[in-house]
């Protein structure tokens, strides 16, 4: 298997595992729902994480790779990242699957244009249907207006959960050289300063969400 | 709402209940599996719980029935039967899993044999997708016929799970009338006969069941 090859199985291995582990952890959480209705709710969450994760799995069959070993490099850090990142309650839960979905959208987005059409069209297919932004943003927005106290509680939390999101992309991307020259061009110091220019945009579209919450990122 | 309507509307109330609360333990317990693949399978019989429970909240809200409302009269018995059944690993979780449905498939079948055809289509639509036996039983009876000393541990905790459910049954049949004049005709001695016969049905039903996995019931 070629670098490039590898470096796709090791995208999908990522995400299959992160979608995984995010479907048991919201439906874990899902039980500490304030109402039925939005238990409910965080389930529906929960099994398109699910969903998202049979798609990834099957494409990675069609490659002839083995789903398990494809994930098994990123279990440690991402289980890890979860013990770190524990929602205290519901709309803590809430804000990791909005923030977390989209900052892991915006960066196997990036990673994909880098790549080839299939592997491009199936993120993009998984995008379409996390159109959960749009399910999650109006729930905490009303949330949030009603009670100031908890926009400052989950401000803090938003800040966090992207540190740590950064952090271990960053750290994933050393030990798989994800961000190394197998997908940018030039030198070493041009890598450093694609990685830069990329984990700055990933930072600016947080910021444009939680502004769009009311929230100071 | 008419009795019988009424019934109905319990029926699907406490059925939603009871695959909403199957989806979140199954999947909080997933994360205890042995392997990845394991995690996967089970996560899929979680979700596949998940699903059902869209399938009878649909059929409520087309009924014009408020889903909470609905499993609201549950919850409490609900949790409780699960507080008193917590798998203590993956294999009890898969237990859990494959005695439950079953039983919990046998009643709904019995009692949607008294039912209109629409109540009795939904049920049966949802059995034919719950075809998790197919995939769970296997898996068990491979693991049992390697460990003598998982089997007998299975089996004590298999009797633990049909008395607890029985009972739970039974309880909520009182409680909400489930088994009584709604369903039965005659007496309240026919009544009696009746319920008799039904608890005798599903306690056979589990015992071959048991038997098929080579364990004692």
């Amino acid at each position: 298997m070629g670098p490039l090859n590898q470096f796709v199985v090791d995208l999908f291995g990522v995400m299959a595992y992160g979608e995984l582990s995010a479907f048991e952890r919201l439906s874990s959480d899902a039980r500490f729902s304030p109402t039925l209705r939005d238990r409910a709710a965080l389930g529906r969450l929960a099994v398109t994480e699910f969903e998202h994760f049979e798609m990834v799995s099957a494409h990675l069959a069609g490659l002839g790779v083995d789903v398990e070993e494809a994930m098994r490099p990123f279990q440690a850090s991402i289980d890890s990242f979860h013990e770190r990142t524990r929602p205290a309650d519901w709309y803590e839960s809430l804000m990791k699957a909005y923030v977390i979905d989209a900052i892991s959208g915006d960066f196997y987005s990036a990673l994909a244009e880098h790549l080839d059409d299939d592997t491009r069209e199936i993120i993009a297919r998984i995008q379409s249907t996390a159109e959960q932004g749009g399910l999650l943003q109006p729930r905490l927005k009303s949330a949030l207006s009603d009670d100031p106290r908890l926009a400052s509680r989950l401000a803090l939390w938003g800040r966090r959960l992207v540190g740590e999101a950064l952090t271990q992309a960053q750290r994933v991307g050393i030990e798989r050289q994800f961000l190394g020259g197998l997908l940018f061009k030039g030198s070493s110091a041009d890598h450093e300063r694609q990685t830069a220019q990329l984990f700055a945009q990933l930072t600016r579209n947080h910021s444009r969400r939680m502004s769009s919450l009311g929230l100071t990122a």
